[in-house]
């Protein structure tokens, strides 16, 4: 067991790396959430998951809301966007009737999932169910039904979620967000080099597997 | 001559068209520009040139400069997207020391030369100097400039683009942008369908060879 993991070890190690910032309310890391995991597995790149609250993010930059509630015309271009989209990807889509959806307990408990082999597949299904299903991801019940359905301890993850050092690390990802730049979500970093949106999900990861440092 | 010119007539009318909506202060358009041209020939889409001013529409969203501008994070972010994105299309790039350049002038001349043979090198032409060359496009001696190296009768053209009647159609096509609900450029529209920026034109030019009713 001890070879194996040192072995799984040096293979990660070997890997270019992408660092993944995304929050679950946000309907274009939806589209990455679901992609991801695919897409650098077949370039060759590991994923660092970077969950943080957009919501804190948004308001340090003078926004008490999404663009996408506060700007009402480019609020109604996106879902048009994103219907087209997620034709294209092959994403179910059905507009979630409360957006941004707030969903802090899913967000603790995807930090602390963050290098669980459970991560991706426990992301795709939070955001299937906020966008695809318009289920309410912010209620502990919905988090709950996630992990049981993958077979998970989910009472015991839900507690240590919510452990204060916990929080207080998704409030530190948040700031660290924040003083990266980071203005919107899904983000992508490549070492130094930043990608915002879902649209420069293909570019960063080309970037990553021809120009990165290996780790 | 009539037999040419009806049967040019004839063969745009069976071509689909996309409406191409943009400012030549537009980074972002200044990217859609040069590659529009080439991408619609090649999709056997005719492009109709909706030149208009992205000032007024700003501000009739409630922001008195450019998004890039108002937005410290975003603008910093944008300049070096704009460098991989020019390094990605083959195009030439220098940050311009005014952004967003207002270029009044040769907005007046792209609309009163929409529909003529020239648009397209002319809009090139003007995008270039803006952002490749970091030349004052609101000058009337760039413009004259620009028309002059394209061998048309600049004098005139300008005389002609200075007349009130297109001034009057330049701020009326703004106005007909903003009805339409543009809140940014590039803007494309095929049909009643809107596509916002150049990470669309690809999908926007795909949509219209394929599913647009022949005009």
């Amino acid at each position: 067991m001890t070879g194996t993991a040192s072995s799984t070890a040096n293979t990660f190690a070997s890997l270019p790396e992408i660092e993944f910032w995304f929050d679950f309310g946000s309907n274009y890391s939806y589209l990455s959430v679901m992609r991801i995991d695919a897409q650098a597995e077949a370039h060759g790149v590991r994923i660092l998951w970077r969950p943080f609250l957009l919501g804190p993010v948004f308001r340090d930059l003078g926004f008490d809301n999404s663009p996408f509630v506060l700007q009402e015309k480019k609020g109604a271009y996106v879902w048009r966007d994103m219907e087209r989209q997620c034709r294209k990807y092959g994403l179910a889509l059905t507009r979630p009737t409360v957006f941004p959806r707030a969903a802090l307990l899913a967000m603790r408990v995807a930090l602390l999932g963050a290098d669980q082999p459970w991560m991706a597949p426990y992301c795709r299904k939070i955001m299937q169910l906020n966008f695809a299903d318009d289920r309410d991801i912010g209620s502990a019940e919905v988090v709950k039904e996630a992990l049981d359905e993958l077979g998970l301890s989910a009472q015991q993850i839900i507690a240590d979620a919510q452990n204060e050092a916990n929080k207080l690390r998704l409030r530190e990802q948040t700031s660290m967000a924040a003083g990266k730049g980071i203005f919107g979500a899904p983000t992508f970093f490549v070492g130094g080099e930043m990608f915002w949106g879902n649209d420069r999900l293909d570019d960063a990861l080309e970037y990553c597997a021809l120009a990165a440092p290996r780790g």
